[in-house]
Formats: C-alpha cells, structure tokens, sequence
C-alpha cells in the first residue's frame, strides 16, 4: 500500500471496545473514539468545547485483543490509523458512505492518567492467528461468541487468516 | 482553537473548484478531491489503484480566490486542513453527518506538474474581505453573482466579515 | 501559537524518561525515542530494520509525571508534539542545532503490550503547577529531588509557573 | 518501507532550489524552508513570527526538475515527506547529525499566491530516469553540468538508477 491518507487522532472512547473474531480465528476489535476541541469564546473569555469529531476505529490481531483488555469508556487515546471510506447500501435501498479508521497504533495517553504497562508474552504475536486464538486463554472464550454473534456481521463473509505484518482485511462489522 | 484532527491529503479534484461569496463578500471556494492509494495485487503482480477517499474541502478569503484562479478538474493537490464533522438533516428528516476539510493551505503538487507561480499583489490581503471584493478586479464579477445563487446556500444565513488571520466560519454551501 | 510543525512518531525509549522540575516547581520529562522503519531486502527477500530515527522529547506537569511514572526504556510510545530547533553553542564557541519534539499527547502503544489504565484524580491537573507539586502526594518528594539537581541543568534558568493550558516554556535539560 | 516518520511542513523556500543529476542520470532537487510559526505577545498584545524551524529537503526524479522549474527562494510551500537522519563526520573526525525531509509530495502554497499549473507531458515520468534525461529537452543542459558539479558530492558515490516508483536512494548532496 502506498499513497493512504495516514491521520493522527486524540480523542476519548465513547464506548468501552467490542472485540469479535472472524471464523478463521483473527481477532478484530472496533471503538469509537470523540475528538473534541477547545475553542476561545471572546464573549465568555474563556475557552469551552468545540463540536467534536466522531471516528470508528477498527484494529486488528494482537493489537485488537490488548485493546479489549486495556480500554474503555472514557479513556483518552492517541491513534495513528488511515482513513477510509466505506459506501453502503441501507435496507432501504439507500447508499450511504461512512468514513473509518485502521488502526496502525493506538494507546491510552499520559495526559491525565498513568498506564502500567506490560509487553505481550514473547512469540504469542508471531504465531498465525488461530494458534493464538486457541493458546491465549483469555481470548478462549472469544471465538464461540463470536461464533454466535458471526449472523450479526455478515455470516458468511469470510476473513482470510492472518498474513504476518500484514492489516488490510476488511472490518467484520 | 487547539485540539483539532488536522490531516494532510494529496488528491485530485473531481471537478473544478466553486467560488462563493458571503452576503458580506467573504470569499470561499469548495472543492472536492479523490485520494487514490496504490495496492500491490499479488495475483497479477502488478501495482493497482485501490479505493479512493473523497473528501470535500473548503477555503476561505484571499487563499478561496487563488484556489478559483488556480486549480481546475483533474488536477492534483497537497491539502491540509482540521477534518470536521458536520450533521444535518434531509428533507425527509434523516439525520445524516458528513466529514469536511476545513483547508488551511493547499497548493498543487509538482510530482507531475510545473507550476508558474505569482504572489498575490501586497496590501490585497491585508484589507477587509468587503474592501478585497471591492479592490479586486479579478472577483468583481462574482459577489453579484454570489448574490444571485445565494438563495442556494440559506440566503438569511449570514456571515461574519473577515477577521484577518481566522478562518472558522462555516461554510455557505 | 499557530502555524506550527505538528508531527506523530512511534518509536521505543532508548533510555528511562528522565524527570526534573523546574526552581517553581513546574515538573518536566524528557525521554529519547527510537523510531525504526522496516524496509524489504529484495536480495534476501526478507524485511528488515532500516535506519532508525532518534528523537529527544521533552513533556511538561502532570503529563510529564505520569510519563516517568509509566514508561521505561523500550517501551513503545506513540506521540504527538510540535517538531522544534534549537540551537547552542559548545564550549569550544562551534554552533550546534538540535530537533527535539515538544509533546502534546504520548501513550504506550497497545500493538504488543497492554495497559492498565488508571486516571489522575479530579483536581490535581486543574491547579497552578506549583499548587499541584505541593498537593500530590506522589510528586511531593520531587521538588527538593529537583532543587538538589538543579545545578545540572543551569540553575539560574528560572522557569515560569505554569499558566494553565500553555505549554510553550523551554525544556531546563 | 513502513513505519518511517510521515510529517507535513509549511514554510519558504530560503534559497533556490538546487538541481543535480547523478551520474546515472537521476534528477535531484534539494532545498531549503523556513516554518515559521505565529505567536501571541501578550505583554505587545499582538502576533509576532516565532523561532523558526529549517529543514533540509530532497525530491527525486521528475518531480525534482518540476521543482527546480516552478520554485524559487521566497516561495511558500506545503511539503510531505518522510523524516530522515543523517549521521557523518567532519573533516576533525566529528560526529553530526542531520535531520532531512525525503520529499513524497510538494507543491507551492495558494495562501498569497496564484499558480499557474501545467502537467507534465504524457509517458514523460513513465521511462526510466536516464530515459528521462535523454528524452527531455529541458533536462538536457542538466546532465553534463551535474557531471561536471559531481567531484562536489562524492565522486564514486554511484547512484542506482530509478526504479520507477521508489524513491529511496540516498541524496548526493
């Protein structure tokens, strides 16, 4: 890929992160994120909320999964990502285009809050990602609701497995 | 203002630019441009376009009339500018949100292009945008011709005059 | 401030963020990040790391606490701040220029490691910096910490008090 | 490459650009800018131009000769790139660092100014760059003056010819 549009965003989740797995196993997690800015009011002389700007995140494989375990409502992230647009048609017939965020990088920022980090175990990223789906524990219980929500995201559509470095596939949402 | 998701974009415009007066003679002009990143297709070996951003982007006073004079369909730009979200409703009472470019430079790329370049005359800049769209032979014809279509973007609706370095009204379209 | 050079770059602490305060009281970190690009070796078919970027960042109050509270060398960071110059001269009267990045926003990057999250209490980031190093506990000791280190990093160089939102005063490293 | 340090920077050419040729034929631009950020003097209530941030740039190939055509000491640009450093050492046997912009896209800003915009013509960027050279009447003059200018950066430093469409060589200045 060359020629994405790469864009910086700051911005508080709006909900806590809904993370699903695609049925070959790759773990995907999507948040909203509101970007608020400050502007000066010279009236009032003194500076209040701007109209925010709203952004759907999606992030893929081990990021997806530390983002499930680390965020939520509320917390104020910085994410890198590249921004798209993705046209759709309603039940009605209607098309509809909506513009996202893929993730590249994504972390809770030190700005009004400390993180106590801790780096994956070695080797558990580099697997494919049904290995990690089936060695990580804490996502065990994950591919059988996703399983059961798979109807809500399309059924049948299904994901290609992981490809290493590799983050172009499709949202499940 | 501080806390804005400012964004860089290289496209090309999908039709020539439109230029706008307020009913105070604020100039602005509207484009929209088409972002095209290039993916590698392994099964055909070959590099291909892939799904392109559309983004609508706006621009203010003396840079709105340089961007009119300037720029046509087809050609390709560097923008940056605060992406924004603005929501609104359709006849039928949808609600609907579109994201927006808020420009604050823009400029034509030169990765296939020349560019003869002439700085606007000093002082023109420097003046009220009332006194510009009057000193102005060049946008002399259009506040009579904004006039004209400004039934088309609310009419009543009406706009602050410049105040030199801002540029955070909205947009009249 | 406008018109300045904003730019995101995610890389890993060469070193432990280095925390000092100012005469008043004002906390500020400084921490070296590592920024690696991969590029593909066509002969060996393989990617590996190209040239890194190494980049000196300097972050000021609360965040500047909850950075030296966080993160630690190799940690990965993702930050946004504003790219600056300055430029000194050696002890042998040579002019020498540096980039440092003035931050905005940093966070750990949840791309191979999770976070627990844990927000500053209400109030403590709202008081004038000095107000704040005498009311938070866990920076309590720092003052007298910094006083006695003072002497490293110029001591007469008095900063101002911190004024709120602003965050234009000059790294005392 | 990936994850190499995208940033956009606005500022005025400090010179003109210059225009080299590698023995192989490739086209090479470097120039200079100045961003010069704006900030609010309280005590002088008034805006004033901040210290300013120089960088050095290098654009490859054709869009480096469009750059030597349309560009010129004075003119404000928009140029998006990806930060580099460069480590050498100086005839005493010092180490320096510089940081440098490897140019992907740049254009003349319309903020002040008008540009008149005129495409390359077609199949012109599609050949090789020492196709180009050759092809090119405007170029032509180029190369034996950069033959001669060559001994001023390094002589045997061969450069690979272009590879349609990387840009990563490193620049012979």
């Amino acid at each position: 890929m060359s020629g994405e549009t790469v864009i910086t965003v700051v911005g508080n989740l709006v909900d806590d992160p809904e993370l699903r797995f695609t049925p070959s196993g790759v773990a995907v997690a999507k948040f909203r994120i509101a970007s608020t800015p400050r502007v000066f009011d010279k009236q009032a002389n003194e500076w209040k909320d701007g109209d925010a700007l709203f952004l759907t995140c999606s992030v893929w494989r081990k990021a997806a999964e530390n983002v499930a375990e680390s965020l939520a409502k509320g917390v104020r992230v910085i994410v890198q990502g590249r921004l798209k647009q993705r046209s759709y048609e309603t039940t009605q017939g209607e098309k509809r285009t909506v513009y996202e965020l893929d993730v590249d990088e994504v972390g809770p920022t030190l700005a009004r809050a400390t993180a106590k980090v801790e780096k994956n175990p070695a080797g558990g990223g580099q697997g494919t990602a049904s290995q990690k789906a089936a060695d990580d524990p804490w996502s065990t219980a994950q591919p059988a609701n996703g399983q059961t929500q798979s109807g809500g995201w399309g059924g049948g559509q299904q994901q290609p497995a992981a490809q290493g470095a590799g983050y172009d596939e499709t949202p499940p949402f």
